[in-house]
């Protein structure tokens, strides 16, 4: 592996991330084209997942693509679907080498890509940039895996970790930066996730604005009981952007009606003692194709992700006001008794972002 | 003002700042002498607040100091006291020039040692980097314009916001390199304060530990009732290094005696209800001398100095644990009803701290 398969490599990541969150139910993947030292085609999963990023960039790199290095962030697919598979559409277009970062979990895929192109003759490196691959298609892998998708939980509050004064104020505690910055993660995420209690409260539309989006993410709302109002922003927009209303098996008949007339998609999940098992609730989204899950609280929904150890992600923007103690906990009760039992996280980055700040950090 | 003039001051700042926490109740002043370009004195506050910085570093230049430029960080002193004024000590030194960066605001000098270096015919420049000398007096500043002490609250805090479980466990919630970042700032304040809470919780002993100090900060205990047990580790300590107890007026007497046999210095206070009004604890540490106070808690103090608008600097500690609404809060109940009314804070600094992070804001 040189310098420059790193380079190259590094730029079809940076092509598969602008694919995050439109590429769902596949792979946010992206490939660049190499002939000489120059890159002659690039391509991203399209929004939707299809087309693959392999045969747009080769489509841009028409003739010159013969003799080239393909740079593949994910192992091409092996598998005849819809449209021929990768590893075939390359071998056709003729190139001589090909450089991917990691490799398919997916049983269709695993390995059986690298193969067919070898077998043709063609040069495979594996594993450049594999970690940083890795972690950008966690959400894929996860859902193959363990068959539910990537949860990134996002927190913004107070210096003291409140999110809402006791009597429900929360405009705003983080400046227009912060709010400009989960607006690019709620792009990133195939779906933006709240409680129902969250739902009520803000009346939040949840959706990406102030960024040109190929597809906004679904909008996730978990309620048991249906209980969000149907004269909310989420009801009235439902017929525009999806609404998935992730409820148990007793919410009310008139109300899945209510909601389905208006043109939300139910997903029925299990109960767990009083409140809906969240593990059944990523199961279903899983199921549905979602691969990354941005949940915006709150507190209840979010302590319930963490409890159950199912929080990749913690994003947390802080504020320079302080609330106190009667303030809205950002996480809900979690049940510990000793510091041990606490889910850990080890720390990503931590940047200002405005007079805020932000920090991101992963499962430890 | 030059760019010579400008490094110059940077090192006197840099001097200055490694006298804080033992320079009081005098301010931490840092001094240098050049010749040419080279440095040829250098001086800072002495332990205790004498001698001052001049002096020092006039000593260490010498016969050098003869055509000089000092570089002061604050205004020199005009009146005498138990040592020659620094201004009279400059001019008999035979320096050129003078540089300083703020002018004093104690009655007693204000103006006067500017005027006594120019009738001297001293050239004075003003104003060189006062932003940054102005904040790093600013405890001293405090002291003479409103007769308290800075005040920097710290906060050692899980994601959520939370200072222990419910049941009270602690130990630990930030890595060592946080905790050792804890010492180094107790080591640049006259006083480490607690409430009494904490004192009997943690049983802490507030000294700074793993570092070099010329003087150890006081260590402050606010307690209307004087409620801390004779065990604890501040109470075995009294006698080396010193403890002051704030207490309200119906404190027992023979908690009293107890303390004071044991070393500690009492401080009546007076009680706002039925707590220790924070602003009278302040001005009682003022008028003995304090200009820099690092509050660690608990909830409550750390709630009234908010509440009351006497916090200068936030300093948060955010680990990457989540613990929940159960667990401790580190900051108490403040009252607020509104957004509005929550005090504010502008971001001076983030980063990483071992696998933490460090925030610290001041006053907005």
């Amino acid at each position: 592996m040189s310098e420059q398969d790193i380079h190259h490599m590094r730029e079809a990541l940076r092509l598969g991330r602008s694919a995050m969150g439109s590429a769902w139910p596949n792979p946010a993947v992206g490939c660049v084209i190499v002939a000489g030292d120059q890159i002659v085609g690039r391509g991203a999963t399209a929004p939707g997942g299809r087309p693959h990023a392999e045969p747009q960039a080769l489509a841009e790199a028409g003739a010159a693509a013969r003799g080239a290095t393909a740079y593949v962030t994910l192992e091409p697919c092996a598998h005849h679907g819809k449209t021929p598979p990768c590893a075939e559409v390359l071998i056709k277009a003729g190139v001589a080498r090909v450089v991917v970062a990691v490799g398919d979990s997916d049983p269709r895929v695993s390995g059986r890509g690298i193969e067919m192109l070898r077998k043709a003759g063609i040069e495979v490196v594996q594993g450049v940039l594999e970690d940083e691959a890795r972690t950008d298609l966690a959400g894929f892998f996860l859902r193959i895996e363990e068959g539910r998708p990537w949860v990134t939980l996002k927190l913004a509050s107070s210096f003291d970790g409140r999110i809402a004064t006791a009597s429900g104020h929360s405009q705003w505690i983080t400046g227009p930066e912060a709010r400009q910055r989960v607006h690019e993660f709620r792009a990133r995420h195939d779906a933006v996730m709240v409680g129902a209690g969250t739902a009520r409260a803000d009346n939040p539309m949840l959706t990406v604005r102030g960024l040109d989006v190929p597809r906004q993410p679904v909008r996730v709302v978990v309620s048991r009981r249906l209980d969000v109002p149907l004269m909310s922003e989420l009801a009235r927009t439902a017929g525009e952007v999806p609404v998935w209303m992730c409820h148990g098996p007793d919410a009310d008949k008139s109300l899945r009606e209510a909601w389905q007339g208006l043109g939300a998609e139910l997903v029925e999940c299990r109960l767990h003692g009083r409140q809906l098992e969240i593990g059944s609730v990523l199961q279903a989204l899983g199921e549905r194709g979602l691969t990354r899950v941005f949940c915006e609280g709150g507190g209840a929904l979010a302590a319930s992700l963490l409890s159950a150890g199912l929080v990749d992600e913690l994003i947390g923007f802080t504020a320079g006001v302080v609330i106190g103690a009667e303030g809205l906990p950002g996480v809900g009760a979690m049940g510990l008794a000793r510091l041990e039992e606490a889910p850990r996280f080890r720390l990503i980055e931590a940047a200002a972002v405005g007079g805020d700040i932000m920090h991101r950090w992963h499962r430890a």
